[in-house]
């Protein structure tokens, strides 16, 4: 039988809190959801004045890092025309998201959840999600 | 030039808070979305141990409230086969909810987001609803 | 080869504002979708007000009667439990309507284009459709 | 409770005015849309012999550039493959366009609606919705 660990409500608000708190200090609002480590929404935030397109694309971003257990980041260069991972995109109903702002939260090396940020550019909405978990990290003081 | 009222992301964080709480008082982990007036997701959370399956049902509920500007309840009774308007759960891409738990949020009679609640029965997300909406009215003194 | 006839812009723009006129005089705000032969739509409008819901079904809904060559309504009485046309608002990716106030716009027996109307009641929907053909007929004077 | 502008029917049409006197001056048929600021359609109009592929490519840089807050054109440019915005095209549904003709309406300095354009090339295409946008500001005497 498989033992596993999974963000609760209460640690995923932790990390909405980081988002905002980041996305606050840069004056960019954001829209940020926290996955499960299957990749179903626990919780989710769209800041006031926050693009409304973003609300899908922070969830994509979500579902990627916790069902690929790998940041998106990562798929934005290996998944362009010529590379074998090309394509990727359009999987998984169009829900896989290779633009950086998706990375899975790690116990101990094991994938609990997600964090994905969506409202900035690319680079933007992936410092917003590094600083989540960083703040997540200072809260709770849980090992990576 | 249309002048639209909005519900904030801070009173969207209320409606969640009253949801929950109503929700733990009854027992019932659930699925809880709070809609614009337009229908888009402003916040959402699931309580631990909620249906996976309840994250799209309650977007939908609220998506459903605020786009039809009626609460989802009243879809259930006039949907039905032999009544006029059935068949209008499977428009808007299946997202047109016809299960009670979604409802319109007003100040001063003008929609200005939804709720939308799905864990336990249709009269229990019903209840949720309803007691988050009091808890929105008690904490923000906005008249109805 | 096969000679078509079918509605110019200009025409659609006059059964639109024959809807805007009878929805006036209702007080409902609705939304109107007008479409060509094919169930392409030419076509739209949602008054200030009308439900968001409304647009994608009152453009189901001229889609339907263009393609179906029939009025929606009809498909309201055959397609219940029971009866053997039931499971057909199902089919072409959920746009087949069968909720009333979609007709088929016929000249000299030819159905040249459709209208689709939402945001009432079903009953609702279906006399602002009639009311917009017949201002159609009373201002074009096709034969019908 | 936040406040929002938002584009009337009376004003889309204007914007469809603009638009389809530009196209006419141009000689090539073209498909409008007009969103409101949540990207949601208010008007539509497809001139005699418009492509009918361009229905929903219209309505899509509407949309995209009412969510995303910015003209279609720019996404063209940094949505490809080596650029961190790169797979942006196949989020929420397809329906993020990147291909020049969306531009969002803003009134003191707030996007209030949206136009989208299709039907010749993209440049073409954007340069209709510029000018139904002139057009509009010389009608309103709105500042933008």
């Amino acid at each position: 039988m498989l033992e596993i660990k999974r963000l609760s409500l209460d640690e995923a608000r932790i990390l909405l809190e980081g988002a905002e708190k980041k996305s606050g200090e840069m004056g960019i609002p954001m829209c940020t959801a926290v996955a499960d480590e299957s990749g179903h929404l626990i919780a989710f935030t769209r800041m006031d004045g926050a693009k409304v397109s973003s609300i899908s694309i922070a969830m994509d971003k979500a579902f990627t890092a916790a069902c690929a257990q790998r940041q998106t980041k990562d798929y934005n260069e290996i998944a362009v025309p010529g590379k074998p991972t090309f394509g990727i995109h359009v999987t998984n109903q169009g829900r896989f998201s290779i633009i950086a702002g998706g990375i899975p939260i790690k116990t101990a090396k094991k994938i609990v959840g997600s964090i994905g940020v969506s409202g900035g550019t690319a680079d933007e909405d992936h410092q917003v999600a590094l600083a989540a978990i960083e703040y997540f990290r200072n809260k709770t003081k849980l090992p990576d």
